[in-house]
């Protein structure tokens, strides 16, 4: 047993699980995946026993000792193995920084997820609406900056980018381009994909879009 | 300006406040602290600055710098003035704690709320039902020890304890005890309440009642 002993149980259409991929990669840590075989089908017997309160993924396995949730398998990543850190060195910045995971952790994928779920042209506008608004904060946050914490891709970018696998899915059932409304997040999106530890951790925006489409046809929205 | 240069923008019926002043009792911090002058009224100049994300309490200013969300901000603290640490030493035992720490913050106090919010009979014994099922998790973690952690009063001690000021409330609109579901629980929070750190940052539970009274006033609710 040593530090390598990581087993990521995940889903391949999940931008959780996307996020703990590129917090990997990033840190060049080796792991083994072991993916769920189905979102609508049961869960795993190793998925209900690692993470009982949530039956979710992502769950890291660390030497057998489960962690869930994304934001928090990445900040113990960061603890257990300390080199090319994620979070701010300072107090302050890593405040800062849990400030807005903590901001993208409870907005952005539920409003999102309100875009393609509409029953109706009010209802997607209103969505739209709402998930621009609530990008209009990270927009701010990031300003000119090349990444959220300034020069260095990190932890609230790894958080964010892994949800932006999703964003052309919103962007097709809400007929918007966030280009449109915020250029410099656009590219910053385009910037963080163009890693190589995002390009190979995110799923296909097309796979998602089909996704999409299926969970729509299940919920009769088409 | 040094490092006991603190002050905590406040509100007195806020469980979210309560936490960070337990946790600055706890870790005997100086600080001073500025209360909002209502909850109904106007946010003040200063809350609004110093939180524009947000616009609500607490917010801690060190050397005026601000720091939003109570867990965050009991994090930092942590951070800042290592002496009698809140969180474990370990970063598995951190992990739990931040795990719990999320459960508690997603769904305790919106689950309370639900309670003393409800329309008719029905959608009480609906609230209180899902609450009570939330609370048997955290029941279930803390098992047959003192705190949530151990024998030590910590991180996730701090931030129920600071909620469970609103309890008594919950109790009453939903006509229930937990110490009749969940005696373990129960005895924590004797427990935990006959610290000096908790019951003098705790707000009485007579004085959130009529708070609550009032605001189902407010809603037509009674």
């Amino acid at each position: 047993m040593g530090k390598d002993d990581l087993k990521l149980l995940s889903m391949w259409a999940s931008p959780f699980c996307m996020r703990v991929k590129v917090a990997l990669a990033e840190k060049q840590i080796p792991y083994e995946e072991i993916m769920e075989q189905d979102l609508m089908g049961g869960k795993s017997e190793l998925l209900l026993k690692s993470n009982p309160v949530h039956k979710q993924v992502p769950v890291l396995l660390h030497e057998d000792k489960p962690i869930a949730e994304s934001a928090n398998i990445i900040a113990y990543l960061d603890e257990v193995f300390p080199d090319k850190p994620l979070l701010p060195e300072c107090a302050y910045g890593r405040s800062r920084a849990r400030f807005w995971a903590d901001y993208i952790n409870r907005k952005v994928h539920p409003a999102g997820g309100a875009i393609w779920n509409a029953k109706d042209k009010d209802e997607v506008e209103a969505a739209k609406k709402n998930f621009l608004e609530i990008m209009m904060y990270l927009d701010g946050t990031l300003g000119d900056k090349d990444y959220f914490n300034g020069d260095t891709f990190g932890f609230v970018d790894i958080l964010l980018i892994g949800l932006s696998s999703w964003f052309p899915a919103y962007e097709k059932f809400g007929d918007f381009k966030l280009e449109d409304h915020y250029p410099k997040l656009a590219a910053w999106i385009a910037r963080s994909h163009a890693r190589e530890s995002v390009s190979e951790s995110l799923t296909n925006p097309e796979k998602i879009i089909n996704f999409v489409i299926m969970m729509r046809k299940m919920y009769g929205l088409e």
